[in-house]
Order: structure tokens, then sequence, then C-alpha cells
């Protein structure tokens, strides 16, 4: 099995688990104890924290330990925002943040706060002055992450930050996807992260809180962790935690070198291997080990399933995907395309034999996935042939013919029912119509799938139709789209 | 090293160990993915919650995993209260309940509730008839512990959940420190457990939320552990505390008679062998492996400290230990002596030989402590020596001889000024004095160290003196001590 899904967990490094192993014999007693074994567990602990603080760039005093990167999330966001509560009740994220981060922002929201998300491109990246338009008199805290955890793209942290300390405002950085890469540049207030994402193991999350930053922990407390982070201490895997992040910064110059090198190889060869297939994500500014694309008219967990099945682990942010029915927020936000999404996230030590067979694998896949939900073969109105034959656009006299025979349904305005069916197929019917429908003409859609107001107008932009706009309908909605070639 | 405090943390089981290292393998993967190892991730959290559900005596979907028992309180509280919060903001918590508890209770009272502690009697055991009495139309919860964290006494958990059943209000059961030994009896509505404290690793905790309780999980939540405990589940801890749990328990029987036997030992023989020593808790009703008892005279921190460079690990409720300036409020709702405070608590596996050293080595630890100390030695006014001669209250004539010759003084009240003096030292000098004292007089003892107000009531029980109360001082506290044997 070759897991590419190191952006949700990536296995354990060697050197955690050593020192996992190490510590569960050293370090199981309470470290606020007197005796011995006590004393012990406190070394451990403050050697740790040290470690860890040396790796992140702050103060052992500023880093606390937390059961998980959702959990330092939360707790430092909910403690910046009480901290600074008389400033006022503003909250910005953007939105793509991971979902602990929008999940503590609506718990925010639901207390009564306010909140603003600021958008992103279609390459995943918030734009600085977006936040300094965004700031306000009443703003408590801003928080963005370093790097989108699905499609790799790196935020301008330090600008962001720069704009933060200019308005005065707290910001607080979810960097649990680059913590492992290296240091969170620029002047932030808070920083968040998550051992399981560097190697290290389940169960540890650090959040760092600078020193003069206002900060009132909520919920009950205790003396453990400065008050931040209640329960007993989580030693043996906090002790993994610290020494694998040490370890994989050791590595990170060459590893990411390597990495992005393999991912650059999916980033180029996917569109070229898998037609009608966009890569996401920023270009230049991403993390290493990420490239995300998505397949029309495929079925993300279809595909996912396929892959698996063919020896490969990857995750999806397609809609179809597992129990959610929403397509990623990330991709929303970025207008992308939703469908046939894949998330490749290769974990440090990939071997390049593993992503070529994954190349391999891929094209063969997808074809497959496609076949099976009946989707449109060859070439097609707007419709270029795995980027291979830019503006290899004939249109096949099929299809003209058919929309010339059925020219009063068609001027009337075609309509595709693609009510209660779910994410590619409402996409694939009106692909299978384009063809009948005069240039000029519009065909509406009617969808109840929620992928599908995101995923009929990305299909207009990679297919270079014109998409009109959405209107309610009796049952679900009517996305409208124009043929105009 | 003898590590005598396993009601802290127990050291790692080696059916944990063994599972731990077996699922660093098997269980790194997210359990939300689709993929083989996110699928085998799943099975191994499934079978993990059934385990831990059967030994705990529910459903499995009853039982979510939590970062620690402490945050198992907190959501468990928390959720509870929210869930019931029509009925009213009315909470009660026994007197000794975890400190854990106890913060989640502030925190409740700090946001609009009201908060009734249950006391407890001298053996630190509630009775079902208060919690009767306290519970209210408003009532939303009633938090009991299983048994006492540290004396040992176990409470009559099952009788309060009948009363609690009957007012139709949930009943949270702390059960962090009897899991290991069994399930807990009765009709409760909600359970906290604490894997460290069975000999699992630190970093999980369950909750237990019985079908039909009403129940609203607070602050940002996920789809993981049924919206109850957000953030990445720390799955190999989770396969190993199920498993060591199973484990302990396949054990419990033999071994809790076998610890019973010892910490019997040392109930028996404390006071014979260390004069001025009571032994704390209730000498039936209690946990095989926790015994506690305090020791006139004595500093708890020195104790522990020369215990520590004996060889022996226990643990102290003394204000004068680790970092908090007031006594264990456990001791203080027992209304028992605070001073000299020692907790040995026997990790399972004990052998008698440990428990045979610990019994040599204490009663010449605790006389150095107190000869540092300049505590009285010899028999005194009131005293019994060491237990051994009951009624053996013969006086010394220097001292009757003293308070004769100061007559004026001692008939106009003698003063003792320990302002400024901490534990045990305010009690030192009034045992120092008291034979100067006439039958009939009074002490008055000036002090303004918390343990004061619990230890000289305490020493007055134990020498058969009248405590006649205490009244604000200049400075700090007078407590006033009449002679009357």
């Amino acid at each position: 099995m070759v897991y590419f899904d190191a952006a949700s967990a990536a296995p354990l490094h060697p050197v955690a688990r050593q020192a996992l192993l190490a510590s569960l014999d050293e370090g199981w007693a309470d470290p606020a104890r007197l005796y011995r074994e006590g004393r012990r567990a406190r070394l451990l602990l403050d050697a740790a924290r040290e470690a860890a603080a040396e790796a992140v760039g702050c103060r052992p005093d500023e880093l606390v330990f937390t059961p998980s990167g959702t959990r330092a999330v939360h707790a430092g966001m909910a403690g910046a925002l009480a901290g600074r509560r008389r400033v006022g009740g503003h909250l910005i994220v953007s939105a793509v943040e991971h979902s602990s981060v929008l999940h503590a922002a609506e718990a925010h929201e639901a207390a009564g706060g306010s909140l603003t998300h600021v958008p992103v491109d279609r390459a995943g990246a918030v734009d600085p002055a977006a936040y300094a338009a965004a700031l306000g008199e009443d703003t408590a805290l801003a928080c963005l992450q370093s790097a989108n955890h699905e499609v790799g793209t790196e935020q301008p942290v330090a600008r962001v930050a720069e704009v933060c300390r200019a308005a005065g405002v707290p910001l607080l950085v979810d960097a649990a996807q680059s913590l492992g890469w290296g240091p969170v540049e620029g002047d932030w207030s808070l920083l968040a992260g998550s051992a399981h994402k560097w190697g290290g193991p389940s169960g540890v999350g650090l959040l760092v809180v600078r020193k003069g930053v206002r900060f009132a922990p909520q919920g009950p407390g205790d003396e453990r962790e400065s008050g931040r982070a209640p329960g007993f201490e989580n030693l043996p895997a906090v002790v993994a935690a610290a020494a694998s992040l040490r370890a994989v910064r050791a590595e990170a110059a060459a590893e990411a070198g390597r990495l992005r090198e393999l991912t650059e190889r999916i980033r180029a060869r996917v569109p070229l291997l898998v037609p009608d297939a966009e890569v996401v994500g920023d270009p230049e500014h991403r993390l290493p080990g990420v490239v995300t694309f998505s397949c029309l008219y495929a079925d993300g967990e279809t595909l996912l399933h396929e892959l698996d099945r063919a020896g490969f682990s990857v995750s999806s942010g397609s809609s179809c995907t597992s129990s959610t029915l929403t397509p990623s927020h990330v991709l929303k936000a970025m207008g992308v395309l939703s469908e046939g999404n894949v998330r490749v996230s290769l974990p440090p030590g990939t071997p390049a034999e593993d992503v070529e067979r994954f190349l391999e694998v891929l094209p063969g896949t997808v074809a497959a996935v496609r076949e099976r939900l009946g989707a449109p073969t060859g070439p097609g109105p707007g419709r270029e042939e795995g980027g291979r034959e830019e503006g290899a656009r004939e249109e096949r006299p099929r299809e003209e013919g058919g929309s010339e025979e059925r020219a009063p349904e068609a001027r009337a305005g075609l309509v595709v029912d693609a009510i209660g069916r779910r994410c590619p197929i409402p996409v694939i019917e009106l692909a299978k119509v384009i063809g009948d429908v005069p240039v000029g003409g519009t065909v509406r859609v009617l969808a109840d799938d929620e992928a599908a107001r995101l995923d009929i107008p990305a299909w207009c932009e990679m297919r270079g139709q014109e998409y009109a706009g959405e209107e309610p309908a009796e049952t679900g909605t009517a996305y409208l789209v124009r043929r105009i070639r």
C-alpha cells in the first residue's frame, strides 16, 4: 500500500517511535510530583518544551502542549478572544482555514461575536490587503493558516501579521501543515501546531502565545501547562513529538526539495495524462508534498475507492466523499471544480517510483470511473483533449445537427433535470446536452446537490462556456448555462 | 525506587505497552478516511470502544474517548449542564471531588450557575440523604466520585444514583479511581474515567453518556467521537487503554484482595509504629490499594522528601506540600489532621516486602523530621504514646510545676504567636505550651497559615483537649484551645 495522505496524518517518524518507547518507561509519572519519578517526568517535559520552542522560534514559557492541534486552535482562539473582550467581539478568519478554526469561529459567532471570512483567489491564497480592509476598531483576533491543508497553497503570513500588528490586533497562525518544514515567518502573536502532521504521535498539539499577548484561558483549568491546557500531560507522546519535530527539521531542506520535484511531476503530468483534469492550488508558493487536482465527470469517492484498490491512499475534497454532502469549503472558496477531487500528499521519504506508479495507474482509474458514470467521452463543444491539443475544438456534426433538429426546445431553453442526482451526474448530464444547444442558447440544469453550485460554474470556466447564474426552482436550484462556442 | 503513588498515575501495564506498540504501526492513520490505513484505524477504534464499553457496562455508542480524565469530566459536566439548562442552573457536587470536578463547578458558578457542596463525614463519605436534601426543582446535574482519590473512601454511588433518579436529575460519576477494579454499580447517567489511573497510557480518558440523558456538547466540536471530543483521535493510546482495562479487570479480584491485605497492614501498624499518627478514610469501604495517614508535628513536604531519599515515592495532601499553600480540600472537608499527611497508593503487583520495608523506614523518618522541627517528644497532656498505651496520660511534673509558677499569665490566657510560621509550627508551639496551662485555662494561638484552621481543631480532637473556636486577630486568626485534661 502506498500512503499519499500525509496531510491527514503522517506515519510515525522512527525518532518519534524511539522517543515514545524510551519515555514510556521514564515518563509515565506525574511531573507535578516531587519524588524521583515525578522529577524525572518534569525534566523530560521541560526538555521537550525547550526543543519544541526552539523549533517554533519562541520562548519555552510561551509554549504549552495540548491534546491535539484542534484543541490548540480551540484553546488559542477562545483565550485570545476572551483576552481582548473589552476591545470587541470581531473575529477575522480566512475562508480556507482548517475546520478546527472554522468551528471555533462558528462557536464565537453563536455566542454573539461577529465574524469576517476573508476570501481567497483561485489559487487559494488570501490578499493581505483584504485582511487590512477587514480589520476594525472592534477586531479582537485574526486567524490565518500558514499553508492550506487541501491544496498546499502557502499564505502570506508575514505580510498579514504586519498588517495586524499595525492595527494592534493579534494574529493566530494555524501552522499545522507547515511546522515540520520550518518556523513560521513574521511577527505573529499566537501559533498552533499538531504533532501527527509532522510524523509525531497523535495526542499532541502545541499552542504558542507570545509574551504580551492578552490571553484569558476559557473553560475550567488547572495548574498544568500554565493553566492553558488542563488534564494530565501526555508525556511520552509529548517527548516523542518534540524529538520528531527536531528530527524532521534536520531533514527538511533536503526532503522539501525532493518532494517538491515529485509533486511538480504530478502537477505537470496529470493534465497531460487525464483529460479534463484541473490542478488546483498555487504552483509556486506551496507545501513541498501536496498536490491537488479535480477530474471532470468523476466521482471523488469512487475514485478514492478505485485508487485504494490499486494500492494508493489519497484523500478527496469532493462532496461525494465520506460522510459529508457538501464539497470542501476550500475548493468552494477558490471557486474551482470539486468533482473528482484528489489530494496527493506525500510523506517524507516517498520514493520516486511510487509517484511514477501512481501516474501510471491514475489515467485508467479515472477513465473507468467516468465510463461507469456514463460520462461523455471524446471531444465536445469547448472540450480540450487532455490539454494536449490546445485549440482542437472541432464540434461533432451530430451535435450541431441535433440542436438544429430540436431547435424549438433549444430556443425556449433546454432543461436538464438532475434533481435527486448526486455529483458528478448534474455536470455529466449538462455536458451530454450542451452540443444540442445552438451557440447563444441556454441550458437550465435543475439540481439539488450542493456541489452543483460549484461544479457547474467551474465546468463553464473549463469549457469556455458562459455561466449565467442561478435561480430558485420549484425543487432545488436552476443553474443557467449559455453556450457561447 | 518503590513507587507508592498509583492514585496519581499507575506505571504502564505490560498489556498497555504491548497494545500501544502494535497500534503505533497499525493505528496512526485517520479513522475517518476511507482507504485501507483509515479503515484499519477505524476497526481498531471500534474494537477499543467495544472493549471499554463492556468493561464499563454501557453501550459502545454511549462511550467516547477524550484526551484525559480531566477533559472527560469537563466535557461531561458542561454537556450535561447545558443539556438541562431549561430545568435550571443548579449543580451538586460532593466536597471531596477531584479538582477537575471542582474546577468545572467553579466555572459553572462563575458563569452564573448555583452550586451546592455536599459535606462528608470524618471518613470522607457522603450521606445519600444529604444529596436528597440538596436536590431542587432547578437542579441540572449532580456529581459524585466512585471513590476518593486522597483517602480511598468509597462513596455510596448506587444509593445516591437512586436518589437522583427519583428526582429526575442525572448523576455524573467520576470513576477515575475505581474503574480498574470494577464497573460502577447503580443507575448513574454519566461516567468519566482516566486510563493512566488503571495502568493505561496517559492521553486517554473516557466519557459515558447514557442514552436518554440530555446532553449538549459545549465549545467548538467536530465530527469525531459523536461530537463530544473534538480533535484527531489518539488511537494507539486508545487501543492501549482499552486493552489494559480488560487486562487489569481480569486480575482485579485477586489483586484487590492482595493489596487490601497490604494496606490493612499499614492501617493497623502505622499508629503502633509512629506516635501521634492518625489513619484517615473509611476502614472498610475503601479502595484496595490506598491508605492515608497524618503525622502530628511533621511537615508533609519534608516527610515526602525524606521518604523519597529512603527510596519511597508517596504523595501528600499537606498544605506544606508542593506549590500549594492550602491543605487538601479533602482532608479539610473531612475535618481531619492535614499536617504530616502521607498517601500510600500501591500499584497492582506491589510485593509485600516493599510494604514491610516502608513500615520499617517510616518511624525513623517521621521522628527525624519532627526532631528537626523541634517538635515535642515524650508524653504530654492528653498524649498517647503511639497508641500502644491507651490511657497512659501521666503529665510531666515539669509542666504542672511550670503552669503553677506562671499562674497569672496562664489565667489571663497564654498566647502563642505563630504569625508567619507555616504548618506544622503553630501546632508544635501549641503542644509545647499546653503543659504550662492549668486545666480549665486557655491558649490563644495566633496564626496566619491556612492549615492551622484545620490542624489546631484536629490536634484538640487527637489530644482530648477542647477547641473553643477562632476569632479574628490583629494579624491572622486567633485559635482558642482550652485545656480540659
